[in-house]
């Protein structure tokens, strides 16, 4: 009943290839410092990856990659190159040795801050170092009407962001 | 940019009266136990009555409450019973001394497992002990096209939902 929620792509860096998590639990923590969380199995590669690298990069896809995102879901990065595989092109970051995803609209750069386990998931909390966006989708304040976010309202239906309600 | 985000309204028990907070930063957790945080400021006043009660009910507002919503948070509960003053209604829970907001289409009852300290904020995490919804507006598996939940874009500007899309 927490849903829709917007869904973004973890990027993290792994021995051969970089890998791609798509993630609908994420969550902003603390303004100072800055610190945003992200809620991973166990059971998914990313999660070794991102205790081993000690770091990780949230990237914010819009609905015109609704395909790739899906497809980062259905397959593994233990063998897989999920960037090629789901035509996905990486990046340096500015900050982390973990690329970006060139097409995403914007990017926030992760120092592992801690890790906490919670049931079935661990929650792995990262300092931002740095957020970055493509100023046609977000002004400096907010998302602009251009970016068409990817929010899941359950299994594999989504819904489009609609007009604005000033309060 | 993890934004637009739900915004929640929880409800917590005080000595008077039981308070309510609005809540962007929410979180599902884990499956198994079913665990969900929300993220608070030690400045709130629900900060200090989450921890005492030991549990919380997070309420599903829609925009049609949005007036009451701004409201919960331009006042707080230290002197203020925000039921009166926000024109909503307590309703008991069904496992909780917690009150439920009845005009919400959705309640998820929580008792606390956890407290975590990052940074600035303290991540209550609940175990859910029950989760229900109105079923106009929730259909077992997700939110139907009636629900206009509150989704923030940050300070007073809010989006709806709107068409659906499938993958």
């Amino acid at each position: 009943m927490l849903y829709p929620r917007q869904v973004v792509l973890v990027t993290c860096r792994g021995e051969g290839w970089a890998n791609i998590v798509p993630v609908a639990w994420s969550i902003p923590l603390s303004f100072e410092p800055p610190l945003v969380g992200i809620s991973l199995s166990p059971k998914r590669y990313s999660h070794e990856l991102i205790r081993k690298a000690g770091e990780f990069v949230i990237n914010i896809p819009t609905l015109q990659l609704l395909k790739a995102v899906m497809e980062t879901g259905s397959c593994s990065g233990r063998d897989t190159d999920k960037f090629s595989r789901c035509g996905l092109t990486p990046a340096p970051a500015k900050h982390l040795k973990t690329p970006i995803i060139s097409e995403c609209v914007a990017h926030i750069e992760c120092r592992l801050h801690k890790e906490v386990e919670l049931g079935d998931h661990t929650l792995f909390v990262g300092e931002v170092l740095e957020a970055y966006a493509d100023p046609n989708y977000f002004d400096g304040e907010c998302y602009t009407e251009q970016a068409d976010l990817v929010y899941q309202l359950g299994g594999e239906l989504f819904v489009r962001l609609g007009r604005r309600v000033s309060a």
